[in-house]
């Protein structure tokens, strides 16, 4: 840890995580490993998803801004999406929770509520089947969750195909907008104003929805994979980074078109688990999603014609 | 989070999770919840083991003492344990890694290493499949492990009968006297110096092994499931707290011999991560158990005929 020596910071997530990749162990149970929105792990009779995300009190919410109910919430509802963007519906979730000693009961009381909530809504009859609490410095919570594919195959990134057509279900756009309006309007010299944060809540209830407690189209990702979805991954880092993710792990252009999305906002902004998945020219899009672009030859993200290359994305290490 | 609520650290990890598991969603999946070593998920032609650990700079571990390979072998040997400790065969982890930004990639690198090497050693054939990498204050490690049960009855905590017996696999109290070397000699004014850990691994590479980089006996977790163990766990609190445990959940009492156990140190030692079983009077005791005590009617634990209150475990918020 010595200062002239090469840090996570310097390296960024994408390089450090290239750098760590090859260093661990394979499993040979391994159907689909790191790179997708989940893990795919072959147990006896059939495959079974597995993902895990961290949120930690700093990068990810700022107590104050975000309620417990609010910080739980989303991380359930951002771990079910990614279940549901490789077509599988989620099943059961393991929770880790780590909090300093002084944290009040009540707070990870509302944190367990979130939970209970967005598995109702999002995704009734998968709940949490287990977990760890442990102090450290902040709150952080670790959240794994796991589903069944139920007779589909796993939609994964690299299916896409010249001439299939891109389409999204879900907003774009509102959970940034919500973050502008809450590091805006309810940060006052780096404190969290509460008040202010009910406030924005009354005025901007869908954009300030969208960013501390998202609603992802669960349902949408397994109607996509019965309706022969070829690629698909939820929108968690910015529609452009996530669709040249697609793009390189096919080997192909994603072509998208300005209109159709709505604002430039909406291209660049993260965050907001919408289901992004390309579908054979003449399958039946299924309900909830809008045709936004085509699969083309070549590579990256073209928007209306013109690469598009700003980065348009989220980093925990470069943000 | 005012000064005046109730604090986690008021309540202990124990209250605050009864307090916490009401309020959870129910996984209509599951077939055993939260307070076993995992949770197990029903899946289409089978049934799917979980669990998962934080492992905390500070509470957990101190980078000094630790390397990054010693934190990366220990995390993964713990889950490994956890998986084995229900019957099962580890077959694949998740893993995610939280670090400030200025944490030197090598550091990062060398967890890995660990990772590798503690599963090729333990659990060959299980392996990361995927993960997530944030920025924290601290360097935190969120682990998730699945197996295989192949054909085994899960073995929870809560089949222990009258007249079996309790044996035990693998090493106790040497995690223990490992800490204590540790914490005397090779923390300076709360400052840890990495030569003076060298010196211990050179005169005591036991104890220092089995705190640093533990080796439970994973095989034996299997072995103890077809010999038709009635329960298990590993011993990751101390042997009293987890055969407190094993005690509640079958509602008996555990009774332990202190001379087949050794030491004082063994029994109220923690995070040896030895297999705690119980097995049925005319089982043949697996190869690697040896028998330390009975199950009897009560409930608690018994050492030599009285009952033994001392806590001899261990809270992260608690210690």
């Amino acid at each position: 840890m010595s200062g002239s020596a090469e840090t996570i910071g310097d390296l960024g997530e994408g390089a450090t995580l290239a750098r760590i990749f090859p260093l661990l162990p394979e499993s040979s149970r391994t159907i689909l490993g790191p790179g997708d929105d989940c893990a795919i792990v072959d147990v006896p009779g059939g495959r079974v998803p597995l993902t895990t995300d961290l949120m930690i009190e700093g990068p990810d919410f700022i107590i104050g801004l975000s309620t417990g109910y609010d910080i739980g919430w989303k991380a359930c509802a951002t771990n079910l999406a990614d279940i549901a963007a490789m077509g599988a519906t989620p099943t059961a979730l393991v929770v880790g929770l780590a909090a300093p000693s002084t944290t009040a009961v009540t707070f990870v009381e509302n944190i367990a509520r979130g939970f209970h909530d967005a598995a109702k809504l999002l995704a009734p009859g998968c709940g949490v089947v287990g977990g760890d609490l442990s102090r450290g410095p902040v709150v952080m919570l670790a959240v794994t969750a796991t589903g069944d594919f139920d007779g589909v195959t796993p939609v994964t990134r690299a299916g896409a195909q010249i001439g299939h057509l891109v389409a999204v279900a879900g907003q774009l756009g509102g959970a940034k907008r919500g973050l502008d309006l809450l590091l805006e309007h309810a940060l006052v010299d780096g404190q969290p104003n509460p008040a202010a944060v009910d406030e924005l809540w009354a005025a901007h209830p869908a954009d300030i929805g969208a960013q501390l407690r998202p609603e992802p189209p669960i349902a949408a990702g397994r109607a996509a994979a019965l309706a022969g979805a070829s690629a698909m991954m939820d929108v968690s880092d910015g529609l452009v980074l996530d669709a040249r993710r697609i793009a390189t792990a096919s080997g192909v252009a994603i072509d998208l078109d300005l209109a159709a999305i709505g604002s430039l906002e909406a291209l660049t902004g993260g965050e907001d688990h919408a289901m992004l998945a390309c579908f054979p020219p003449l399958a039946t899009i299924p309900p909830g999603f809008r045709v936004i672009g085509r699969v083309a030859s070549g590579e990256g993200v073209v928007v209306d014609g013109a690469p598009f290359d700003a980065r348009g994305g989220w980093d925990p290490f470069a943000d």
